[in-house]
């Protein structure tokens, strides 16, 4: 069957043999066969992500994190980076989960940079921060190991939150080098896997946070999700165990490409698209803060965008929009999860040959 | 491959065709494609539960409706039924997410009935009544058409609030006919799919009660799922499209049996399993309160259930054992999903020749 090869920021294109994995027959997720299932992936995931953090997989898309993080982390007061789309409603989020949040904001374009946090946080007491890495509506990566450094030397006590949902599994991101307490991501975007999962990288600093903090739920409880764990190396709740096992294949194939030569082949699909983009018109984000996993292009010469998805739609390609306010100003390359090079330079030559250049 | 025919109470045995379903290639979830796959997703639902109640699925397990209870219904005070392990699971999130919460305590193994459930009522000033349907630990069906009649008569404004877990799909429910204002299940019960979404029948009082409830949060949000409902026809948050597809043509299949035909089939299988328990030892429900989906044995025998499964295990079945402290003093056999009756049947003949009966 044909289909639209997505590349579009998540969902992106998952291979059929990545796909295939959910068709094996189910297993009860309270035997020892689901419990070497989960610790295989707990154990990948941190040898791929180099980290001695505590790792989880929820049954849910990322964007419960920021629920957990408002339910989990915030003790008395957030700070929290808007800079586009996600990063708002992660300001929302908070602000909706009944605790107290300030929003730090930047011109969407642009990137939060360590010396707009500091003088941010000396004007309240904060108990946490909370970035997206990559913003997926502007198309900015955040300098957050920089801004982690920063925090964690002033403040050494706030909870350091970052959303990595577009950035993880493709981007090079070691929790103890950003300074998380909290990063998360979801199956999705740069793990190539279908929706249904988020993965969760949190300190222990962070569960003593937790401890602290009433009304957590049980779902959006991160001390019922680590308790569990430990006792008995599996879920509090009904994992889906058709894409665990999905997850488990992929992070093996991942480790044996090697966190740092997925790292390059991101990039390079990155700064190919970046030259295209600038050659013709302007890359979106603020120079130097481009991600390497989406490419935001400002849209000057007036293209109609819409038309433009539609004739790569005959050619079985899909792109983006922009989001939001952002639609027709500008449009989205998705180069991420198992994309390659040669499949880029093939779009990019596809959406010349449409604009007949 | 061989593999376990999974005759526990959920994960239920998901047939091949169901499982292969989410081996299609992904589409984006904010196009055109995937409205109209989530469209009729909904008509389905709506159809096979004879409703008009909103519905909605979204990506977790159904405890999370646990945590959405608390979240968005329970202004001041609950009362929870309590009459096993899942449904105390209901009245402790309820108290985690820092509302009011009073237990109504029942010895587990019977139901909770439409007198005490008033009684409890006229104790204190209560807003929502949140019970268990089908209590997965004890095998006990609770009489909640019953119930919810009695207190919609008293107490209209109250939310009346059922956990069908592992009932809905198999036995025969009606939202309206129950005058349940939320109603939850999930799919790796009656079913027959893999875990990872849940589904939701909520009525327009429960928006209207959502609205005066603060501190939502997003994912957890009530009215974020059915405002982006009616104005896009999507989920707020990235859906498990995959398992999406296999929803879809599951609706399909169960509409063609029928939802008659399926409680009927359900029924029959339940029956079939008591007369056999009864034969040489008991039901550990109280008579006239047994769950059609999933029968708990008192293992009045002593038999030794642990080594009844691995010899099970070796003839490819798996039942399951007591839940939590009623381990080995009872037995469960979850005929549930798309079981049949001689497979019911084939696996009460194994159980009596392991045990030379």
């Amino acid at each position: 069957m044909s289909h639209k090869r997505l590349l579009i920021p998540g969902p992106t294109e998952s291979p059929a043999e990545l796909l295939q994995q959910q068709s094996k027959w189910l297993i009860g997720h309270r035997g020892a066969d689901y419990t070497e299932l989960y610790v295989g992936i707990i154990d990948k995931l941190g040898k791929y992500f180099e980290t001695q953090h505590n790792r989880t997989v929820l049954t849910s898309s990322g964007t419960i994190w920021m629920d957990m993080t408002a339910r989990n982390l915030v003790k008395k007061k957030a700070l929290a980076g808007v800079c586009g789309a996600f990063s708002k409603r992660m300001y929302q989020t908070i602000g909706d989960a009944g605790k107290e949040v300030d929003p730090l904001n930047v011109e969407w374009g642009k990137a939060h940079k360590p010396d707009d946090v500091l003088e941010a946080l000396a004007q309240d007491d904060y108990d946490t921060v909370a970035l997206v890495h990559n913003e997926t509506s502007t198309g900015v990566r955040n300098p957050i190991e920089e801004i982690g450094r920063a925090i964690k030397k002033e403040y050494p006590d706030i909870m350091f939150v970052v959303d990595a949902v577009s950035s993880a599994g493709g981007d090079y991101l070691v929790p103890e080098k950003l300074n998380t307490d909290l990063m998360f991501t979801s199956t999705q975007k740069c793990f190539a896997l279908p929706p249904g999962l988020s993965i969760a990288f949190y300190s222990d600093a962070a569960v003593a946070r937790a401890k602290e903090v009433p009304g957590r739920g049980h779902y959006t409880d991160l001390m019922a999700i680590h308790n569990y764990y430990q006792k008995k190396q599996q879920n509090p709740t009904t994992p889906n165990v058709s894409l665990m096992f999905a997850l488990s294949h992929q992070l093996d194939r991942m480790l044996a490409e090697g966190n740092q030569a997925r790292y390059q082949r991101h990039n390079e699909m990155a700064k190919y698209t970046q030259k295209w983009a600038s050659q013709k018109m302007e890359m979106f984000p603020e120079p130097g803060y481009e991600s390497i996993t989406v490419s935001t292009i400002a849209n000057t010469l007036g293209k109609n965008i819409g038309d433009l998805n539609k004739e790569l739609g005959k050619r079985n390609y899909q792109i983006a929009n922009g989001y939001g306010d952002l639609k027709e100003k500008t449009f989205r390359i998705g180069h991420m999860g198992e994309w390659t090079l040669p499949e880029i330079k093939s779009l990019l030559w596809h959406i010349d040959d449409i604009w007949g250049e």
